[in-house]
């Protein structure tokens, strides 16, 4: 019952990481779009595992496959399947998980709430469901290419110890991506690659804040109410596994604030819009783009599967000791930012479609 | 389109600041609920203005009438509509906000978005929508009665000064509504009151954050991927005006923790139940309530009218000065209590219907 | 659960038969629509009891109160709450029901699913519900008029033996409104009236069918798969009270013919545009509007309520008799003309809105 | 934006009739319902082309490939997708449609709406999608086999002239089953076959109604407004291919009756449960099964495709003749049986989580 996000725009994903495969059914893209498949491969080539020293080194070629809503270069306004097989499927390597409830795992809570779960790799709870996300989002970006949005998506923060300085504020895509934690400041990123070797080294595991900035969204998208833009844009995160907070414009250090120093105040710029000197609103006024900067930052969690022993109890509730094996991420951060992107084009596009209705 | 929030309970609210008046329609509740009027106006006395010395003195008393889907002292499982008259509508007070935009309100962009906008004390915009909220969540509350679901909502900081200690754990219901500003540590309570007071006469404003904890869920409610149970608590509480940010378990700090530290082992209790050591998982667990305390914290911006004058823009940018008439908070958060407390009960209400569809 | 209509234009209603009154929150209208109030009323004029000597003489004014969502003339993009007042609602009339179920109605099937039921005038299953759907109707009516959408709705027989000639196909509005059987041709509603009124006297009622026409409809409304154009229409107006059956183009007719016939031929019309020449299709191909006519019937039973002794049993099932007390209608058909063309226009108004949407 | 059906059992089609493949997800599907894949397979194979001597000779072999949500032996609660492959899928037969618009195909509208369309065999127009419905169908019927609904579903009549007699009432589904125009009456039967032999002969079609009995439906399923039982059960037949009409219950020929004879007495049966005498309601009153046997029919029209010469216009609009190529049904009807059982479980599926939802 909660497998698809988007009103217009709107994404049904499936699959569990064990099972043949996972895929996105997107219903409601406009037909006439053209199809980027390289763009979508190169979304999906961000979020796979094995792409560099600091991340799982689980392989998973994560090629897309389209089946319907695509024909002769354009969208056609039917569904658009996108599946991915399963490759790197060992499930006998989960068969000493079956009947125990791994630590900040999603086991126990699955058979509270069905009874029983696919217990290989977490099943549906892995986020090798994001992959899915990745690519509909892929998909939301090439409608989005109209009205050029950008996306600016990167790690923030790893630990308590490794931050971007405050005063870092001018890079691009490029120096996002040109180290493999996707940090934009070369400094703190090779800080923070060291950092992570250490903490798998050790068995151990980390978490991290992301950043993002999207530009160039018109002044009037999103709903006044209940589907605010940014409360949309914290559901899609906080939908994130290991997502454990979110915030937009000033956040929580605007709740610090007082009235007179938050306010941001219009403007006439240059080229006549109206614009505002400072942005603690983070580009959204009573739920609705204003024109300026959207920006906002999420925190996620250390993975909870360690390579190091572990107490916990089984179905019975007898305790138990277990270790994790598999290859998993020492830090989910630099795979999570191409989710990140993903989920605000999936927002983006659907409200860009809601805006579109009248 | 954008007016309702929930699956099954579902709740539409509609009526603008100065129009006629406010309220809410209630789809999807259960037929059969014993029906408390008391407790619904209770929860809508905790919220109206004009409440305390720290409030706006805006005078609605927000007497709730029931229209609809109540019969004989129960709900008949048919639409409940409760309606809330505007009383204290001076729209003439509003007349020089006409053609201007307010500093970090809504004004712009509801004009960006609907090329018109009632001027009237924000219209739709206003926070006197969350009346609505506050009357169904209580209903939701009725609801929720069967399962003995508490919550426990205070003011947990006021600006960058006044913090409850975190050392400060064991407190009541009664503890919080002790004091006008809903804090239930007394010397903090009342340093906060002495601040807010001070920053009133100041005609400036002041944000702060909400914590909450919710007990006695029961395991296995919530959903598995995009509708997780903290993913829609989050949209809730992201979709109260001047919320901007929202984090649960850990939260935030938790980005900084490593992964040995943040498990939350898993044990038997006395009970016999399956229970957790820790709770950094705040309760839920891939989406899905474990049975342990659920708790989140929210940060709300300070009010954007001020008793000063600023500068903005008319509609056609030009500059313009202007004060802010009428009576408002100077800090949303004692009222705000209520309201987060509603949205708590919405989401999980309807968890619970859906935890039942079998 | 089910008291929402429509995707992007959605209404919500809301309200008892003999509550204190019923009424319809519209979410999703666009802004800038000019409010045409009169128009409103006119609508409900039609639909309402005691207009004329062949309906029900029961007084309700029916006097549309607008509490949101409208501004200086406009609407503005926010839900619009119509109300109206129950007026005429004797609730001890009604008292000997409360223990029994009347054949044909829905007082069984609401104790067998909610457990209990509103019982006086039929509650929530009470026709007077589809006077809220006639209010929002209309508001979808004036969001049609930039299409220059119109609609022709009549009765199209009445009982077994009055029917609307098949010759007759040239009429206009007016026609249909000049009779208070609202039948076009105006020998037939001579007969039609003069029929109904001896059923009445004998105590009974009577069915009949209501064909419509709806002109100027773009080609390209509608939805390919589960929301055809025709599924949508078949479902709104069997989800009003009393609707048998739905057929549109050819119909029940239709499946009696053979493909060369059937098959309606495109060609080049004299403005250049390409048309059909006959038109079984009834205007929709695959889901489709193709800019042709679209027509449809539908077949409304005779009322349940009869002016004469029935059988029946109460609660526990034991044989009972009563007399059908209160002023019903002999027949619904006049009066769910304008019943139908507002479930017309409501979903006409959702694809309008669906197919701008891109 | 129109590829989902269902509120809680919901499923999402995709595909095209000459893509890869088509397929279906089922999002909402409960967790722990024992798996029959051998009965997912016998309804598609009830629905699949080539079975018989009056369908299509295309081949298809529909063999359902199952890749989420089901676990050893049971469904899990997460999406369940199933995926047919497209074998038979000989594109170049449909080079001479790229241009064209075939009459009383959704060639046309596809352009208006969308700009563009596949046109290799209709491309999500075809029928083919029906297959999806047919294996998500077969899974709503798992779930209701804890209450024992039965579905009986036939063809009633071919063309003009070939009618189940009234009288015949008493069969069972291998009756139905006996021969391949699925029509439980013999003689008729086979007249029947005999017609459409004909039919195809001259490379015409024929249109034909389908009847449908649902038995043990508990007392209390369905919503009473928007989303009555009869309104859903309408539009999940108006949106097969091909459907003109739905009328259940009475029906029409209830439009034609007088209340006295119309309304269905209630009793206390011999085991003490509330039964009517006669059942002109369809087992729906007020929009909710009141426990008796659902009932009601649809109309489809003959196969737009013929295997003669026609005349059309091309893109521009230009006069052109074709002919019908490929291999197609000369009469869609038993084919129809399956996917008219398919959508009737779907909805009830629906209903059944929806009733439990409390």
């Amino acid at each position: 019952m909660s497998n698809s996000f988007g009103k217009i725009f709107r994404i049904t994903t499936f699959g569990e990481s064990h099972g043949a495969g996972i895929g996105v059914v997107i219903d409601g893209c406009p037909a006439g779009i053209a199809w980027d498949e390289a763009f979508i491969q190169h979304q999906l080539d961000r979020r796979k595992p094995g792409q560099s020293a600091i991340t799982t080194q689980r392989k998973e070629s994560d090629i897309v496959e389209v089946w319907s809503g695509v024909f002769e270069g354009y969208t056609t306004g039917t569904p658009i399947m996108l599946l991915l097989r399963n490759e790197n499927a060992k499930s006998s390597d989960y068969e000493h998980l079956r009947n125990l409830y791994r630590p900040s795992h999603a086991d126990y809570t699955y058979h509270a709430k069905y009874g029983r779960r696919d217990h290989r790799g977490g099943g549906r709870s892995s986020a090798r469901e994001t992959a899915a996300r990745v690519a509909s989002g892929a998909v939301a970006q090439l409608l989005l290419r109209k009205y050029d949005i950008q996306f600016l998506t990167w790690v923030d923060s790893i630990g308590s110890a490794f931050y971007v300085p405050e005063y870092f504020t001018e890079f691009t895509s490029e120096d996002i991506e040109n180290n493999e934690v996707r940090c934009p400041h070369p400094e703190t990123a090779e800080r923070m690659i060291a950092y992570i070797k250490e903490v798998r080294k050790q068995g151990d595991t980390v978490g991290g804040t992301i950043k993002s900035i999207i530009r160039n969204v018109p002044a009037g998208w999103g709903e006044p109410v209940f589907d605010k833009l940014h409360a949309q844009l914290g559901k899609a995160m906080l939908s994130i596994n290991a997502c454990k907070g979110f915030e937009y414009g000033s956040g929580f250090a605007g709740a610090k604030m007082r009235g007179l120093d938050h306010n941001d105040l219009f403007y006439r710029d240059n080229d006549g819009k109206i614009a505002t000197y400072t942005n603690y609103s983070g580009g959204i006024q009573g739920g609705i783009s204003n024109g300026q900067e959207i920006y906002f930052r999420c925190a996620f969690k250390p993975v909870a599967t360690l390579q190091q022993k572990q107490e916990t109890v089984d179905k019975a509730g007898n305790p138990i000791t277990f270790i994790g094996k598999g290859r998993h991420d020492p830090c989910v951060l630099p795979r999570a930012v191409p989710i990140v992107e993903a989920m605000s084009a999936l927002v983006l596009a659907d409200f860009a479609l809601r805006a579109s209705a009248k």
